[in-house]
């Protein structure tokens, strides 16, 4: 499978979806980032399975490698373990040459990359993605950061990675519940602008679900390219990389109401792209139809299409802090039809209600 | 006098310096930043004197401005204050196209630049530097950070501001140490690349000492266009940026033994100018006369020429923990002439004790 380059006005890195790629980090790394030591933070949950193949390929590439476990979990995505890290960091002396790699999903990449984007102004960060999720979605396009009480994702910085490896086969052991997430990721995906792959996703969903080596690295692949080519034309979110927040402004509300351990990104995710499809044929900007065919790969993807949730005034505060607020207004990308959206903002507040309520249970 | 542009591929800035242009705050940042508020950061000090005209000029340009005292000093340079800055933006719902501003020294630019870099992966930010020091360096080229424990500016970014405004009359009240240190750098900038510059500060030292508004308002203008011309060339420091380390490696390990309080950074840059001229004699890069000739201009600008210095050891080690270090060697900048340097690594040690020890009291 060839790689997906990602390629910046200042940068260029390539996306490697490929069986077995995890175990050539060390002589990927070495490729962009040589230096005497490296820096690799695990999923502890791979102590057993992935570690020791990351470990051993950057030891046999020449580096001095030290190993530090994350938790997991999005109560770990903070300032806290960003500052354990530059401890490490310090305290082996880490120069601004040496790369720092996340060995896990979207959660402990975001807060590696912020640490790698911060300590010495910013050091050589490799992405290996091991959830579906990270995969399709955060490990590409340079987004890092850490949550604070107040929200998702509200300190953080752009720092594009100088290397991804996505492993198919570390896949095989991923929950049902994480399969499930990245989905969401896919399906919003496909919604924005690839009518095609929504099309394929849900006549694949069998196989997926059924964690179908092939049919889960053909589903990476179609993923990144359209994350790719949406980074490389908006790096920055000015444009048109605001449209991959389909489905998050109503799914980081439900993040940060519901609790952001009893409900996760993707689950959040998929209700908020009901909800945008619900909001879209309030204001007429797409057919009534667009919800149950959204609804319906939703559904057939294992993941939640109602949930408890609090009154709409909470969950318009939870909104009004999120990070896509622009002049007081909050800005909605909705679907106009399966594979294109547009940008609302000003949007009268009784439409929104009618999509809160389409998705409490 | 004519802004100074910073055109860099992706960000185009000016460096507006004059008299009086502390007033047109408001105006100019709206022509950058508009949005509904305004974070102005002030160090205390100057809470009665120029914070009352930052604020005027925000406001009557429609800003709701929140103002917030920065207690000023090395010591709050930290990721605690950048913290509290967080809390701030949080609580008050800034968004994302809200300008942060900075009113004070350099210290003070580097933290609220930290804070504007990293909330919401980046906020506008201007910078209005109220020291000789800030105005002719820090305030340009987009370097931002906090420190660490272990030494100065080891978390930072890199984040542009969207204009600087220096305005000489603030200088007017510059305490005669901050005046000293801000000439520290202007010498550097005249050893690194302009001995036109060098012997015109040499003979202006008289007027400048005595803060003569003319000399000073030349002296920024032409320090701000080096280092524009040079963070022009090398936004990120692979290359020439790493120039304005002149005296820096020295000096940051002065610092960090010294103690940030005690000594001033301007001061320990000065002190390691001369070690840096030694060393480069040391090592035959340059000819022995090129110390007593810094040293001269150093000496006549009131900073001062020697220091009561930890041991070696304890020097090396600080000097092992800059960002400037490579594959486990200590860069060099060296001056060979007056307007020109060289980098170098893999000195020998017995050359670097002789530079200490000529700067030892």
């Amino acid at each position: 499978m060839p790689a997906v380059p990602v390629a910046l006005p200042h940068h260029r890195y390539d996306v490697v979806i490929e069986p077995g790629v995890l175990d050539e980090l060390g002589a990927r790394t070495r490729a962009v980032a040589p230096a005497p030591m490296a820096l690799l933070v695990f999923d502890r949950a791979l102590e057993s399975t992935q570690l020791p193949r990351a470990r051993a390929s950057l030891e046999a590439a020449g580096y001095e490698t030290v190993s530090v476990p994350f938790p997991g979990g999005e109560a770990n995505k903070t300032l806290a373990t960003v500052q354990g890290l530059y401890e490490v960091l310090l305290e082996r002396r880490f120069e601004r040459r040496a790369p720092v790699v996340a060995l896990g999903g979207g959660v402990l990449g975001d807060t590696v990359g912020f640490a790698a984007a911060t300590y010495l102004r910013g050091v050589p960060f490799v992405q290996c993605p091991t959830t579906l999720l990270a995969m399709v979605d955060s490990s590409v396009g340079g987004k890092v950061g850490v949550n604070v009480p107040q929200g998702k994702n509200l300190v953080g910085a752009f720092h594009q990675p100088v290397a991804v490896l996505a492993d198919p086969l570390v896949l095989k052991s991923l929950p049902p519940r994480e399969l499930r997430c990245g989905l969401a990721e896919c399906i919003k995906h496909a919604v924005i602008r690839a009518p095609d792959l929504f099309d394929w996703t849900r006549s694949h969903l069998p196989e997926l679900l059924a964690l179908d080596p092939e049919s889960l690295a053909e589903l990476v692949a179609r993923n990144v390219a359209i994350k790719a080519a949406v980074v490389i034309e908006d790096e920055k979110e000015s444009g048109v990389r605001a449209h991959l927040n389909l489905g998050h402004t109503f799914g980081h509300a439900i993040e940060a109401t519901v609790g952001y351990g009893r409900i996760l990104h993707g689950e959040a995710v998929g209700l908020g792209l009901l909800a945008a499809a619900t909001l879209s044929a309030e204001l007429r900007v797409g057919a009534r139809e667009l919800r149950p065919r959204i609804e319906e790969v939703v559904g057939a993807a294992g993941l939640p299409r109602r949930a408890e949730l609090p009154d709409d005034a909470r969950l318009f505060e939870a909104m009004a802090l999120d990070k896509k607020v622009a002049a007081g207004k909050i800005r909605f990308v909705l679907p106009e039809r399966i594979g294109s959206v547009v940008i609302r903002d000003g949007v009268a507040p009784e439409a929104v209600r009618a999509a809160w309520g389409s998705i409490r249970s």
